[in-house]
């Protein structure tokens, strides 16, 4: 079959139900398919939007195209939780179905209000010679779920932007209202994060012009501001980013800054960071949406999956999944992240480990592993009985310390022209934490307490499961099954 | 919109991919919808099916009709669980997709042998002049979910029954396969239960006739045998048994009876069991389904559903749950049902209570409450914080020992015309002992250690999740919030 864009945007309702059974049923009997992590219904997951708390629950949505692993006519899947760990899907929530939003209802944000939860997000529509415009549309949900848009448009594009203008985060301040959104200038065809304030989130909404950060590439995507210990850090994909200005491997990175204060009327971010840092050191991290909860702490939670890409569940009619919901702090200036506590309620069939590692971890695993500094060495995920074709993560814990995962035997290749190691530095002489999360494709594996962040997508047989260490090695080791969400 | 019979067996590809989307997100949304049973994705869910274990997990199916609370055009849902509690809902397994069940795949069994699950079902088909005529259909279902119909019917209806004919529950005795079958006799119109016999799953099978129990009304359904401490269990669902020959309320009874022996080639059941009996004494029970699995214990999982009548989630597009899956056992001659062990991983918050008994329940909640001999008295379920409006159970615990459940004065009545109330007799002069299940809409009352169950659908506002006991009654009790399955 063939995706055409013709067929990637026809309406849903001219798609048929037995259609959308099949994807769904294949979807759910997938051996790829992600048991404790937000995955599709069927069809394609991309952006988390809506990260929000309201109404005594956890809310978040995902953007959703139904239909096929591509791009389509997206919409937004709802969810809702009450520990962040264990998400309800309640379907489909904001559907492309008014003139604004014709071609997509395309990234955004939500903020609880009085009984109602208002979402603001882009709306994507595509004219008759196919040049993109897109409106930034406001809409209120109610405790049924219940979503009534507002007619006009909160914002238009400016005329300093393209068409590239999207993703809009609402934040509250000083009592008044901001939000930022991802722009590409029109006079620089650069990336910026552009800053709108209004009294009222129903507008009118006024354009402060961009955040003084420098320009990034040729497009920012999904700029989120929180707060973590009080210091504002941007979170936001950079496209076409220079590699002289930050490394990183993924076709666009994730990456974030970090501030001593912002000024939200001025758009003037104070910063002793000389350049954006990757916010995930792995393979498959993007548009991370994270938002300040009413109970002082700022959460994280990512797309796995990047733009342009493919995955070999393409075939299955599937792609995609959202990451576990990460806690942040800083410290030194960098972002830490880590599991919620609640992620501990999936655990049973506690184990710990002394002589040689090698065990059968089952599909749904957590791995607590402390190698001992001075040391070098191999450690396998998801290898084969026999301890081969594992996702091999190799460390030194003695001087120029560093971690390296490389997936490139473990299965299927994904996405390999970018590469199929990451590495990251380790402090040199140090005991090295591993904390690792595997869900049948997905690995997470937070270093040293959270201060890196390895995430990955992989494609093994089902029966891949084992762990092992080479031998020798001096370590401490825990682990437990996983149970469903 | 009409339910025309146009509509009702409009093919699923005809249907459109939207309204499906819409139907799965208001079932999911609905204050109704049940958190740790199964429960349709969308429209109407009835009979389990094909309750087996297999490739390691049990299995069990229900019957879908998705885009409605109608009886139309039926398929199977598959969903499967480790422990018979967390189920995982695989989608759509068996479409009625050729000419032998274009009119719906209808109820059947599965057996699994080998590396297969084999299952067996009645096609529904109707001819041009709507009469239907019925096949028993074979089916090999692999690892993957991936079903294969064989081509030929393995059973075609026998001259000495009318188009009433279906239900196949697969057995295996003395190294012979076989089914029994719901049957209507053709020269009597009376409710019988067919015997076949086959060397092999595929077939040929061999009419032996009926099994020799007394008429049934004019039609049994959804026919059982099951071996309860090596004692042979019919269980069916007899319609139009005239109510001298055994008592019940609902418009059709799900009974059973329990024997000595069964023959399975001359088809002879020895019992001394005078009459069926109720298999439930509450109101929305139907062809429950049990069979005996590898570790020598017998399950049941009922349709709680009645044919023939309306739900109020019928305006809300969605009907009907399965029950909880019980064991099965044998005590004088009648069968006791238990939850099985695994439910109890569903509790949190535990609480004991003294003193008078009333207290915010939740809406998904486990009561286990002994009241002690010798008193007479009631207690309220699902009721609203002034502790009115409740299911109420009226005990009496001395002589002339029994429990009445009412669920006439909770929320909005439930075919009313069948009566409001259940009554069980109790054993005289002893202590009641009650454990409790109640699903937002749903209650199980597990009766003495499962001497009787009593399980109800209730359409309540969604905080009325109370429970209160006059003041003064001797009780013990204890209580646990349960998580979503």
């Amino acid at each position: 079959m063939e995706w055409t864009r013709e067929k990637r945007y026809l309406p849903y309702d001219k798609w048929d139900a037995l259609t959308l059974l099949k994807l769904q049923s294949q979807a759910a009997r997938s051996d790829y398919q992600l048991h404790y992590h937000i995955r599709p219904s069927s069809g394609l997951l991309n952006d988390p939007n809506g990260f929000s708390y309201y109404n005594g629950r956890w809310q978040v949505f995902y953007q959703s195209y139904p239909f096929g692993a591509v791009h389509g006519l997206k919409s937004w899947v709802h969810l809702s939780s009450r520990d962040l760990v264990h998400w309800e899907n309640l379907g489909e929530a904001v559907l492309p179905d008014t003139p604004l939003d014709s071609h997509g209802a395309y990234s955004g944000s939500a903020k609880a209000v009085g009984d109602k939860l208002f979402l603001m997000y882009t709306g994507n529509v595509r004219d008759e010679n196919w040049v993109r415009h897109s409106y930034q549309i406001g809409a209120w949900m109610d405790e049924k779920g219940q979503v009534s848009k507002l007619p006009e448009a909160l914002i238009k594009a400016p005329d300093h932007v393209t068409e590239h203008f999207r993703d809009p985060q609402i934040l509250e301040h000083g009592g008044k209202y901001y939000a930022i959104l991802g722009a590409q200038d029109k006079a620089s065809k650069s990336g910026k994060i552009s800053l709108y304030r209004a009294e009222q989130l129903t507008g009118p909404w006024e354009d402060l012009g961009y955040v003084d950060l420098p320009d990034m590439g040729y497009m920012v995507e999904c700029p989120n501001l929180v707060f973590v210990s009080g210091k504002p850090v941007f979170i936001f994909c950079p496209q076409g980013l220079d590699k002289n200005v930050a490394d990183y491997q993924n076709v666009y990175p994730n990456m974030y800054w970090a501030g001593e204060s912002f000024d939200f009327d001025m758009g003037h971010f104070e910063t002793k960071q000389k350049a954006p840092v990757n916010l995930d050191e792995g393979f498959d991290v993007y548009a991370s949406q994270a938002f300040n909860a009413p109970d002082g702490q700022a959460y994280l939670i990512s797309w796995v999956g990047l733009p342009d890409m493919t995955y070999p569940s393409d075939s299955e009619g599937w792609a995609n999944c959202l990451s576990q919901v990460k806690r942040l702090s800083l410290k030194h200036g960098r972002l830490v992240q880590k599991p919620v506590k609640a992620i501990k309620s999936l655990r049973e069939a506690e184990e710990d480990f002394t002589g040689d590692l090698a065990f059968d971890a089952g599909a749904q695993s957590e791995i607590k592993l402390t190698v001992k500094r001075g040391q070098k060495g191999s450690l396998l995920l998801a290898a084969d009985q026999a301890g081969q074709h594992g996702i091999k993560l190799r460390f030194k814990t003695g001087k120029h310390a560093r971690l390296t995962v490389d997936r490139g035997e473990c299965g299927q290749a994904v996405n390999a022209d970018f590469g199929a190691s990451r590495t990251v530095r380790l402090p040199a002489g140090e005991d090295l934490d591993l904390r690792i999360f595997m869900d049948h494709s997905l690995f997470e594996i937070f270093v040293n307490g959270g201060a890196a962040v390895i995430t990955g997508r992989y494609f093994a047989p089902a029966d891949q499961t084992f762990v092992k260490m080479d031998k020798g090695i001096d370590y401490r080791a825990r682990t437990w099954r996983l149970k469903d969400m």
